[in-house]
């Protein structure tokens, strides 16, 4: 096959055959393909499109660039759940214990924040002693034995999308559907789960910024899945404000134990509550969404949920004291407290502005190799629609660098609007995409 | 300036501004913008195109990425000649001469041919001894003291559009309207001519298929012209048959004097006609259309444009006697007869497959590093409207190569098509593009 004839082809508006799009991908990633050719094919993509059928193709393809994680080993249906990316969105460590305690195997390969959104695998190596990098075998075992272990991504899950995306990222081609589509569900196919739920965030802090970017991104996603044969469904949910209360890595791990311990905010664990449901049916725990969200409630108000994420946590050499001690867990020695200066509701917090600033105080990477300070961040005493006394602090900037705090600050003060009306709780769950359609909610 | 943001910018349908566009071309020549983003960069203006400014600044760009030839020390004003590119199309060899014979100073940088196309440079290659390297003292001593000089372009002349076009022609972005004009043009604007005639041909051996897209490039290379200061007029000429009856390099500069000694075919003359009036006109040399082509009959009835190419060949150290003798040049071993079957009319030969044939016996270069045959060709008899009687030669196969022969004769054989009926001659010169709008012929 020839690489300019392809590039001619996409360019010219037709679809690409299955064994071409095989090709492209397999050469690029053994590089007999240079980048150059590649980013003519990727610009050409994001005028002329990809199919359904070429999308799930290009998925497959570069699900199968790298080693395929073989959970087979593992009894029962394991089902993946993966965020599009969030700001205080630390579902994955409320939601598998949960879905843990409640019978379903959860063997989960997670990644590292970037940007102004935060990473399961940082949050978990907030807790001191905790290993994320587990052996294929160690992470096999740990899940048949307990049936929960989350671990770091490895570099040989699909290898070629992780040399796609760095070449899309200097290219001006990362904002194509298709490709933003097939890029998560190529990890999320190559780690080997059984069925996929998918937490497709919308609104200012989220990558897609409108309901209907959202949504087809969610529809592009499922049907890359069902087409690979797994059952999957896509959860669409706000991002205009954090989800939950806590921006950084430390602060996420005490609000996850927080909220299994019964004492989370309403947010997380509805939405928590919403994608563990869908996973428990989709591993056929449960037949109902209302048993299955009987069962979730079960596992929290019982506890064994949060003893889940402690045996995880003690299991991958953790200190699992930590999750009850949070002054185990690594601390900033300034705390700086935002107060209200008036009586007001709060009409908005920015997430994306919110994440940044985060970011800024270390809690977060700009570029991929950026360093970042486990026990920065920012705990929000409020939410929008919530009413503040003045004095009341709204949040609280958690930094060890006064300088960063005081080039925050403003940023994160002109992220936090006020008003003297009563404003009314934002809408948090919208849609759930499958393969039956779309469910508005 | 952020190159990711200028893709953007492009990819998004807006026009990149002047230093944009010279920043891009100088940090590309630098190396220091990578293939893989100016890759993007093409495929992006591949779908949202640029604008005639932005199309004059590229060019000006590129003609400025390298050395900018000086003419100025040649005195009266140089007109140069460029065609897009034909087969059996030796105007240059029959147009510098009478139009230097006239009195304006032709100083020429030429290339030499690809694909089924031939170039200046090969055929002049052809003749004995003959210099095509010159340094640029010698190239502007010898048009100032006999008028005319013509040499191999130096990779020093737009090394942009060199490296340019060597990453478009892998990457699917050779097919783009501005930057085909641009490329073009870039070379002419750093040749250092002070005004420019352009032949576009247009047909089936042209790279210009149809009338609309050879019009629509004029267009364009005339306003970069006019944009850069220079007289820009461009002709549509004809290329579906091969202009003259040569094709090859020693077979073409037999035809090219044979022609300037009054025996050449009338088309090939009647091109050379028509551009040279505008060089002559462009030059100051005469006023009217009908004056110009006074004086190249002129120069064409007294010889003196003969005895000036004779005159160009000694002092660039070639044989002249060559160009009375033609047994001095290169002759093939090998002259296969095409004869007709019957009494018919030619109805079509086809320039692109008789240019590809020619290619393949020898002729041509298929990739830039392929060596040639400079005496290998075809040399025709008859052109389309012609009669042949049977057993009449038709075409003459020049090559060394009898197994190149035997492979090549179906195709060629193949590109000549005959019927009973009469055939009209097709039309061959379309139009004249100049700043004031297209004149029709």
């Amino acid at each position: 096959m020839n690489m300019v004839d392809l590039i001619k082809k996409k360019r010219n508006g037709h679809e690409l055959a299955e064994e071409e799009i095989e090709y492209v991908i397999s050469a690029y990633t053994a590089d007999s393909i240079p980048d150059y050719q590649m980013a003519a094919l990727m610009m050409a993509v994001y005028f002329t499109g990809m199919s359904k059928r070429e999308t799930a193709d290009f998925t497959m393809a570069m699900a199968h660039s790298g080693k395929m994680a073989d959970l087979s080993a593992i009894n029962g249906v394991k089902v993946d759940k993966h965020s599009t990316g969030g700001v205080a969105d630390t579902t994955t460590l409320v939601l598998a214990p949960l879905v843990a305690a409640c019978g379903a195997p959860v063997a989960k390969m997670a990644g590292r924040g970037l940007g102004h959104t935060g990473g399961t695998i940082d949050k978990l190596e907030a807790i001191p002693g905790m290993r994320t990098s587990l052996s294929m075998d160690e992470f096999i075992r740990n899940v048949n034995s307990i049936g929960l272990a989350i671990i770091s991504q490895t570099d040989d899950l699909a290898p070629a999308d992780k040399k796609l995306y760095a070449l899309r990222d200097v290219t001006a081609t990362v904002d194509i559907m298709p490709l933003i589509a097939s890029s998560i569900m190529s990890k999320k196919l190559a780690a080997g789960a059984d069925a996929i739920v998918l937490d497709v965030k919308v609104g200012q802090g989220a990558f897609m910024k409108d309901y209907k970017s959202a949504l087809e991104l969610a529809d592009i996603m499922v049907n890359i899945g069902e087409s690979a044969g797994k059952r999957t469904m896509a959860a669409i949910t706000d991002m205009n404000q954090p989800l939950g209360l806590a921006i950084g890595n430390s602060l996420e791990v005490i609000e996850a134990c927080e909220t299994l311990k019964g004492r989370g905010h309403r947010d997380l664990l509805d939405v928590c509550m919403f994608l563990g449901s869908y996973m428990l049916m989709l591993a056929g725990i449960a037949s109902t969404r209302e048993e299955a969200v009987a069962e979730l409630e079960h596992a929290l108000e019982s506890g064994s949920g949060f003893a889940k994420l402690k045996q995880m946590v003690e299991v991958q050499g953790g200190n699992a004291d930590a999750l009850d001690d949070y002054s185990l867990l690594t601390q900033a020695r300034i705390k700086y407290e935002i107060k209200a200066e008036n009586n007001a509701y709060i009409s908005s917090l920015s997430a994306e502005n919110l994440g940044l600033c985060a970011m800024r105080l270390g809690a977060g990477r700009m570029i991929k190799d950026d360093s970042i300070d486990l026990s920065a961040g920012i705990m929000l005493n409020k939410k929008v629609g919530d009413f503040v006394r003045k004095g009341e602090t709204i949040a609280v900037v958690h930094t060890n660098d006064r300088q960063k705090l005081s080039q925050v600050l403003p940023d994160i003060l002109s992220s936090i609007q006020m008003t003297e009306k009563p404003v009314a709780r934002p809408k948090l769950i919208h849609a759930l995409v499958s393969r039956d359609g779309v469910e508005s909610f």
